[in-house]
C-alpha cells in the first residue's frame, strides 16, 4: 500500500513537473513576449538558451572544435547572410575524415566500370532487338540517344560511397548529380524490381498497405543514371488523417526530398540524393517505357489529364490513380544505389519495429528495460550499431516517420558500416504532432553519439536554427516550397524534444554514461588512432 | 466543300447563339443587378420570368389546375411562411389519384402478413439457437427485445406501394417511418445480400469500383424494420476530384438523403424513404452483429476511434476504413423495399448507359439520332416507359448522378409501372459543374411528361424556388446541413437548364410533339377515363 502511494505520488510529481516544464513555462514565456503566436522573427532567441547553452559548453569534448566561441558571442544581427553556408563552414562540418583504405570504399573503379560497360552493351543489344521487332510490325522507333560517360556524376557518386557515408561533404559530383537529375532527358521507364517481383500481386499476407505504394517507377536518364520516381499523391497542406495507421499512410514525394536535405544538414549523409522534378508522364514515362503492363495502366481522365494507376493482380485501383496537369506531374527522383549484384546490401529488421497489425504491440512498447536486452544481442552488443540505430531514431523522430520497419547496410562494411536511411516518404505527415514513441531507442537506451549531439545543439542555436537552414536548403529544389512553414517549425520543436530527452538521461545517469565517443574523436586525430574507429564502443 | 462550309457556319452560329444566350445575357443581367454574385434574396425575381411564365401559361393543359392565377399575381412579400407547405398545398400536389384496383397495389395484406410472420418466427428460432450456442461456450447473450407490429410504419409503407409511386403524398405512415428510422433501436447488423453474394470477392471483371462501396450494411430495428446504412465517407464541402471517373466516385450518405427529399419535392415518389442518423458503430453494429466476418473488420484507430473497413477476398482496405468519433458515425438509413421473394423486381440496363471503361463510348454519345432507335425498341416503343426514363434523366441531372447504369421496376406492374430511383449516393459530387450529357434522353428524344414539366415550372418560380423548398425540406433531417448552399443553388441553375432544353425542343418541334400527356390528365378526371392510364402513349 505504502509503495503504491509512493508510486502514485512520484507519478503525480512527474506529471506536474512535466506540465510545469513543457506547458506552463513555455506559455509564460510566450505571454511575456506579448503575443500568443510562436515568434518566428529571426531576432528572437526562443530556443531555450538555458537548455542549449550548457549542453554546448559542457558537453563538447576538448577534442572537438570549440563551440563556445562561435555561439556564446551570438548577436542576432549576425543572422544576415546564408545560415546554411555558415553551417557548412562551421568547424564541426569541416572535420577531415581519415584517408580511406581500399576496403573502406564500397566499390573498386575497374570492377565498377566493367560492370557498367556490360550493362550498357546489354541495353544497346536490347534496343537493337526492340527496334527490329518494332520494324517488323511497321512501327518505327527512334532509339533514344544514350551515352555512358565514366565521369558522369552518378558514377562518381557510386564510387564515392564509403563506410562512413554515402558521399563526402564537399563532393562536387553530388551537386552535379542533383543538377543532372533535375534536367536530364529520360530514356526509359519501368516498374521497380520490387514490383516486378510481386508480378502484379498485392502482398496480402497481413494487413495490406495501400496499393498506392506500387506507384513508384524506375527512370533511366540519357547518361544511364537510374532514379526512382515517386509521384505526388497529396497536396502540401494535406495531413495524414488521425485514424490512419502509419502503414497505410500515403507516400509523400516532398517528404522524400525534405528527408534528403535534413539528412545532409544533420551531416549523416545516409540518404541517397533526391530532387523534385515536374515529370511529363506522357513523354517521360508512357512514350519511353517498353513495358506493356506499365503502358496498360495509363488512361485519360474525364478532365483530359494523363493518369496512371497501380495495378495489383486482383484490383485495378483507379481511385488511386495519379494524374498530370495535363501531362506534368510533380514527383521525387532519388538516385539509385549501385546494383545489388555489385554492392550487396542486407535488410535488417529494426529492433524497435512496430506491430503491423491493428492490435499487436511489440515488446519495446511495454517493457521500459527493452534496451538492456538489445544491448546484449548481436550485433548491437558491439561497435557503433546501436548508436547508429539511435541516430536513425532521431532522424525519424524529426521527420515524424513511424514506418522504419527495416534498415539496410552494405554487406561489404560488416557490422560497423553506415546505416542507410532509405524510403522516407512516410515522414512529414502531421506537422502538429510529435510522435514520442519514435524516440524510444534514445529514451530507453539513454545514449547518443557525441558527434550527433553537438550538431543537434548547433542546429538548435538561433545562429543556425534547424528550420532556417532547412528552409534555405529546400529552396534549392525546383518544387518549392517543399515543406509548409508548419512542418519547418515542427523541426525546431522536435529538436528541442530530442535535446531534452538527452538532458533527462544525463541528469539520471551522468554525462559519461550517456554521451558516447564515436569516430568523430578518431577522425579529429587521424594520425594518432585511425584504426580505433572499427573497435569503438559506446563509452559506458 | 460547300456543305462543309455550311456545316461550319451553322456550328459557329450555334456556338455564338449559345454563348450569347448562356454566357453574355446572364452576365448582362447580373451586371444590371449591380452585383457579381448570384442574387439569392427572396425578393429577386431572377428565374427568367420571360422563360418560365410563357411555359406556365401556355403549356398547362386546361384540364390541369390553372397555374396562371397562382403565379402571375406573385408578390415577393408572399414569401413569408413555409414555401414547402405552400408547395405541397398547391393544386398540382393535390391531384387525387384514382382509387387503386387490387392489381395496382404491389402487395396483398394477408400474403404479406403471412410472409413477415414466417420471417419473424425464423428470426426468433435463430436467436434461440444462437443464445444456446453462446451459452455452451459460457457467453451469456441477452436476446434483443423485438416485436413485430402489423401496424408498424414500415409495414404500412410496404403495403402502400402501388404502380404509380412508392408512397402517396399524404401518407402519415411515411412520416412515421422517417421518425422511426431516426430513433429506433438497432437489434442486428449484417452485410447486405449483394456483399454476401460476392463472398468477400471484389468484382474485378472490368474496371473495379472502389472497394469502399462494399461498406453499406443492413440494419434491423426492434420492430423488424430493415434499413440500409451507408456511412459517411466524405465531408460536405469535399468535391469529387476532376480526374475521377463517375464509377470510382465515392458514395455520399448526404446525397442519398438529399435525393429522397428532391424526389418527394418533384412529386415522383420513386425513392424509398431515407433519413440521416448518427449511428453508434460499436453499440449498433459491432455489438449486435452475429456475422463473424463483419466483426473481424472492426478495429480501433491510432486516434482511439472505432473503425471498420471493407474486406475483399484479396485486399483489406484499411485506408478505406470509416471511423466513428469515437463511436458515432454519420450515415444514411434507407428503408428496404419488400423482399424480392414477395415483390420481385427487374434490373434493366439504362438505354443511356455509359461505358464503364476508360476509353469506351456508347452509341448515344456519338449518334444524335439514337433516340429514334430507342423509340422503336421494346419496351420503349409503348406506354410511358421512355417518358419515365426522361423523368429519371431529369432527376439525375439535377443531382449530378452519372452512375445510373440500371434501373429497377416491380415485375408485378409490367412495363407501365413506376421506375425505381434507387442508389443515389453518387449524386451531389460537383456543385459547380452541370453534366449536360445526363440530360441526353430529354435532349435527344425531345419529349417530357406534361405533369413533370408543370411541376418543374412551378419549382422554378420564385414563389417556390427549388433551392428554397429543398433547404426547408432538408432541415427536417438530423444531419443538417445535409447539403452545402452551393449544392442547393446548383439545383436552381440546373432546373433552368432543363427548362431551357424543353424550350429548345418546343421551338424546334412544337408543343404537341414535345409535351406528352400522361396519366395526370386521367387522374384529374377519375370518373371519365380511369382506365386509359394503362394505355397512355406519348402524345405524338
Amino acid at each position: 500500500m505504502r509503495r503504491d502511494r509512493l508510486a502514485i505520488a512520484a507519478t503525480l510529481t512527474a506529471i506536474f513537473s512535466a506540465d510545469l516544464y513543457f506547458v506552463l513555462l513555455p506559455k509564460l514565456r510566450t505571454f511575456s513576449h506579448g503575443s500568443g503566436e510562436p515568434c518566428s522573427c529571426p531576432h528572437s532567441n526562443a530556443t531555450m538558451p538555458g537548455l542549449v547553452m550548457p549542453l554546448l559548453s559542457n558537453w563538447t569534448s576538448p577534442a572537438a572544435p570549440s563551440l563556445e566561441t562561435s555561439t556564446a558571442a551570438y548577436k542576432p544581427e549576425e543572422d544576415a547572410g546564408s545560415k546554411l553556408e555558415r553551417l557548412f563552414a562551421h568547424p564541426l562540418y569541416n572535420i577531415q575524415t581519415p584517408a580511406l583504405e581500399a576496403e573502406e570504399r564500397l566499390l573498386e573503379v575497374e570492377l565498377l566500370m566493367e560492370y557498367y560497360k556490360k550493362k550498357v552493351s546489354r541495353w544497346e543489344r536490347h534496343m537493337k532487338i526492340y527496334s527490329e521487332a518494332a520494324a517488323i510490325v511497321n512501327i518505327s522507333i527512334t532509339a533514344p540517344e544514350a551515352t555512358f560517360d565514366p565521369d558522369a556524376s552518378w558514377v562518381k557518386f557510386h564510387l564515392g560511397i564509403n563506410r562512413y557515408a554515402l558521399y563526402s561533404r564537399d563532393d562536387p559530383s553530388v551537386q552535379q548529380l542533383l543538377r543532372d537529375m533535375k534536367s536530364m532527358k529520360v530514356i526509359n521507364a519501368d516498374y521497380t524490381q520490387d514490383e516486378k517481383a510481386l508480378k502484379g500481386a498485392c502482398d496480402c499476407t497481413q494487413v495490406v498497405k495501400p496499393s498506392g505504394h506500387h506507384l513508384k517507377l524506375a527512370l533511366k536518364m540519357s547518361n544511364f543514371a537510374k532514379v526512382m520516381f515517386k509521384p505526388m499523391r497529396q497536396q502540401r497542406h494535406e495531413e495524414t488523417p488521425e485514424d490512419f495507421f502509419y502503414f497505410v499512410d500515403f507516400q509523400r514525394h516532398n517528404a522524400e526530398i525534405a528527408a534528403f536535405h535534413l539528412d545532409r544538414v544533420l551531416d549523416f549523409r545516409r540518404v541517397p540524393p533526391v530532387v523534385g522534378r515536374l515529370v511529363n508522364v506522357t513523354a517521360e514515362v508512357l512514350q519511353v517505357t517498353q513495358n506493356d503492363d506499365l503502358r496498360a495502366v495509363f488512361f485519360t481522365s474525364p478532365a483530359n489529364n494523363t493518369c496512371f494507376f497501380a495495378k495489383c493482380l486482383y484490383v485495378c485501383k483507379t481511385e488511386y490513380a495519379v494524374c498530370g496537369r495535363p501531362d506534368l506531374l510533380e514527383g521525387s527522383l532519388s538516385a539509385y544505389l549501385p546494383g545489388l549484384s555489385i554492392a550487396p546490401r542486407l535488410s535488417i529488421p529494426n529492433p524497435w519495429i512496430r506491430s503491423y497489425t491493428f492490435t499487436g504491440r511489440q515488446e519495446w512498447e511495454a517493457n521500459p528495460f527493452y534496451c538492456d536486452t538489445v544491448k546484449q544481442t548481436y550485433p548491437y552488443n558491439t561497435g557503433n550499431r546501436l548508436l547508429n540505430i539511435i541516430d536513425m531514431a532521431i532522424f525519424d523522430f524529426l521527420i515524424g516517420n513511424m514506418d522504419r520497419h527495416h534498415y539496410e547496410i552494405f554487406t561489404r562494411f560488416g557490422d560497423d558500416g553506415l546505416l542507410l536511411h532509405l524510403d522516407n516518404a512516410r515522414g512529414f505527415g502531421k506537422p502538429s504532432h510529435d510522435e514520442m514513441s519514435i524516440l524510444a531507442p534514445l529514451t530507453q537506451c539513454c545514449m547518443i553519439k557525441r558527434s550527433t549531439l553537438v550538431r543537434l545543439q548547433l542546429l538548435a542555436h538561433p545562429r543556425f536554427r534547424l528550420s532556417d537552414v532547412m528552409r534555405e536548403s529546400l529552396e534549392l529544389d525546383l518544387l518549392l516550397p517543399v515543406l509548409t512553414e508548419q512542418h519547418l517549425l515542427a523541426l525546431d520543436r522536435r529538436l528541442q524534444k530530442v535535446l531534452r530527452a538527452v538532458q533527462r538521461c544525463v541528469r539520471r545517469l551522468g554525462e559519461h554514461e550517456v554521451i558516447a565517443t564515436d569516430f568523430i574523436k578518431s577522425t579529429l586525430r587521424p594520425h594518432t588512432a585511425p584504426q580505433t574507429t572499427t573497435e569503438i564502443k559506446p563509452a559506458r
